[in-house]
């Protein structure tokens, strides 16, 4: 057993409607992400990650993210956070009312220089002035740092290049930073590795884990950093979004997967698993998608089967 | 983290040719099986669930036992057991020179009425006279606690329950005995609870964590169960088997998905992951199934994107 105690209460960061649609090839319609946005502040996230603010020529999925940032109810206390490039995306974001900025810089040197064309002390410095302007305009700063726990084309990523990173986040005035697997290599041992040295320069309230499920390992790896502490964690609901570095395999760890375990572990959410299940069967239906989220599909048979026999 | 180190080494009991190909509605050609048990042999497993001498009314896919245990290519030192409900299953496993028997009973007593028809301990003393004939001709003997974590029926099982049906099997004189989550329901806390218990009643090195990935938490459970010093693990190649109580859900664990984590911990197996996945590959392909292991399939997907590049 842990040393110390669980957290008796976690905050679970839904990015489906981001990084989960994000990574589908179809555009999916407005009225669908902000139904889908709808249904997932009303099972009682605190944070759900919306929208992006990044060139529709990049990434043509999320060119919707004003009418999307409009066109959703919001609940008092929800945080709604968008991915914010530049200036020109800060200021859209602005303008939408987004709660919460998010920037992004890989851990892996590789990484950077093979998709930005830059170091990753230069990819960092360049949000500087988006920094500035949230902060001049009293919104919340989210630093992600990708390839925390191994890059598609380095491999390995040494834990100080992490640490590196989280500092120059925190230098910017990140109230929050994501430690991100983004290919899903990692397993219990290097999260602790992680967390154990990242802790050390970044109040550990404000770090979350962002875990992928590509080799399975997700859940062990939340339950690994719940054991150290970390009360914050990213999923996806019914498990959109895929993994880029292996067609077929999976992405982001399944919302409903991550709300099972704490469930059984009697750590507090504030999230209605129930209609969570519901949100993931709506979304997957809307887009021709196969659920990938286990708990999700076990508990949508059971309703089924519950349905024949009533 | 864990108080006390994790294990430097476990077994894994790899169950996919018997419990997993148990759960096909199809018929898997009796030389389809042998190969799959070969290569597996050849990975390394020290342990491999082979075959079931059941009655072919009760459980047609396994009527091939003799003829499976006769065709494989036995390597020294692995462990090849079958299923053995009576004393006439065991003399069809002692004429195929099975080296271990497995026996069985529900920690729940809801389970145990409805799929057997008796009670927990009418069912196992029906064992007896099949583990007196074991133990009279120097075969080993595993005992099986299906529902140790929730029940179809009855839904919560008392630890209380799981102890009993350990000491009773401990009676009987088992060799090993495995706790298992046969719908997938429990999470790292109650495999704790349970396992704490257990472990005061029969020798933690001779328990073995048996999970169904039903609701996602399989790995999180192997992990939570190796910080406790368990060091036996069931899971089956390619995630083969169902969940006959939630149709189109998960069932056993994936063997590469439990490699992959004990690789990642550095924790010795003596299996090789790449010809797991290959044999994987295979099964699924030959019984025209998808592979439902994780790290299975990333792997997969690499290799080809790699063969692809070449």
């Amino acid at each position: 057993m842990a040393a110390s105690p669980l957290p008796g209460a976690v905050k679970i960061v839904e990015v489906g409607p981001r990084d989960g649609l994000q990574n589908e090839k179809e555009f999916v319609p407005t009225q669908v992400k902000i139904e889908l946005i709808d249904r997932l502040t009303q099972a009682g996230f605190a944070n759900i990650e919306a929208a992006s603010f990044v060139s529709p020529k990049w990434v043509p999925q999320m060119a919707d993210g004003a009418q999307v940032m409009d066109g959703i109810a919001r609940r008092a206390g929800t945080i709604y956070s968008a991915l914010t490039p530049n200036l020109r995306g800060f200021e859209g974001a602005l303008a939408a009312r987004v709660d919460e900025i998010v920037i992004f810089g890989a851990a892996s040197e590789a990484f950077s220089q093979k998709n930005i064309n830059c170091s990753i002390a230069e990819s960092i410095e360049r949000f500087a002035p988006v920094a500035q302007a949230a902060k001049a305009n009293g919104v919340r700063i989210r630093g992600s740092v990708s390839c925390s726990l191994g890059c598609p084309y380095q491999g390995e990523v040494p834990v100080e290049s992490v640490v590196d990173v989280v500092q120059r986040f925190a230098a910017l005035g990140c109230d929050e930073i994501d430690i991100a697997d983004t290919i899903g290599v990692g397993t219990a041992k290097r999260v602790h590795e992680v967390f154990e040295a990242v802790t050390k320069v970044f109040p550990r309230e404000r770090l979350s884990g962002h875990f992928h499920d590509t080799y399975g390992q997700a859940l062990a790896n939340i339950y690994a950093a719940l054991e150290q502490g970390i009360a914050i964690f990213h999923a996806s609901v019914a498990g959109l979004g895929g993994c880029p570095y292996a067609k077929g395999a999976t992405g982001n760890v399944a919302t409903e997967d991550v709300l099972y375990l704490m469930n059984g572990l009697g750590i507090h959410t504030g999230v209605d698993l129930d209609q969570v299940v519901a949100a993931g069967d709506f979304i997957s239906r809307a887009i021709g998608r196969n659920n990938v989220s286990r708990a999700g599909k076990a508990l949508l048979a059971k309703q089924q089967s519950a349905a024949a026999c009533a």
